[in-house]
């Protein structure tokens, strides 16, 4: 199966790219690189939570946060490429996740934004990473993940 | 016109490339990638300001010290490139916003930042974005931000 | 001398690339660019401290917990090419220390990742750079280092 016939096939909601939040583009492509802007956790222009993780979130709703951070991603990355099959790979994500003191878990709430991917694009699909704890995150989101793919 | 003569036509000041804080380059290339290392606010050796957004730092504050952060970045790429006109477009940045608890305007704060590279290369200067809020930054500088350009 | 005989002639001890903490790969190849995960200071799957630079961890044993970072990604970068050799450069290291407050002495702390990358590949070590302080890191690390090179 292609990426785009696993969307249809596990009925992932990919939503249009979103306009951006300041003076940038949603993601930028560099010969076949391809650079997605940090994705919040919005749907339809809202944040679903806001809040740290660890205080009043759990890790597995955290988790939730980041998966719909790799569904907005996927909707850049259609928005540049018109259609998901023209990724050859995943090659970097980088998880923020805004941390209340003692929040450790946090590649366990990357993995939410990492499972889409694997998810979509198989091994092809599998990344290198860096997830770590923030402060504070734009508008008060508690994750926001950033991508890199390969393009053909 | 050139990106140099848009320089000269803004007045825009741009230092020569300072010396690293540490065991690093000011700027690295790679293939046409020009990796350009974090910039802080500094002006003649001199941070401008220290402290953290949102407590006794405002927005339009810290913004401007972000638009710092970009002059100096063009001051890395020219003593990289030799000219400002070499640069194809921007690629990346990333902006940290050392963040007083609460504080999540940190898109408003970078737009000082990619407000530079939008007067300097025009849509060539608009670029894939990740903005968030951390605890610390060297110095305690209220923000640091890093960049990635393509290049001739 | 090669990397290889730098670090046979140094005596540094690299392991094997450890097992992923989440859905990640060690390191990702995509062109010329090795991109390697965020690597914390862990000597056969125990983290060597935790907690935050400046609460009980000094400047100086900081360091040294990022230059474990830089055995255990030089170790990955093994697993992937096979040979230190096969590295043309050090292009990307950005270093996240978990930072108390008050905390900014970043670059002293990842330049203890910076000179593992100089000791081995010599001016061809030399990188770009960030280095700033978060909140929290996986597992309580005090220091996590990521990485990008470039391969033959």
């Amino acid at each position: 199966m292609t990426p785009e016939e696993r969307v249809l096939s596990l009925g992932l909601q990919i939503p249009a790219a979103s306009a951006p939040a300041g003076l940038y583009a949603p993601a930028v492509r560099s010969g076949s690189l391809l650079y997605v802007s940090g994705q919040l956790p919005m749907v339809n222009g809202q944040l679903l939570r806001t809040g740290h993780c660890g205080a009043g979130l759990s890790t597995e709703e955290c988790a939730a946060l980041a998966r719909q951070c790799s569904l907005n991603a996927l909707g850049a990355v259609r928005g540049e490429l018109g259609s998901l099959d023209r990724v050859v790979r995943a090659v970097r994500v980088a998880g923020y996740v805004a941390s209340a003191a003692g929040f450790v878990d946090h590649p366990l709430v990357i993995n939410g934004a990492s499972q889409v991917l694997i998810d979509v694009f198989g091994e092809a699909g599998r990344h290198a990473r860096v997830a770590l704890g923030v402060a504070e995150l734009p508008r008060g989101a508690p994750v926001e993940v950033e991508y890199l793919f390969e393009v053909a």
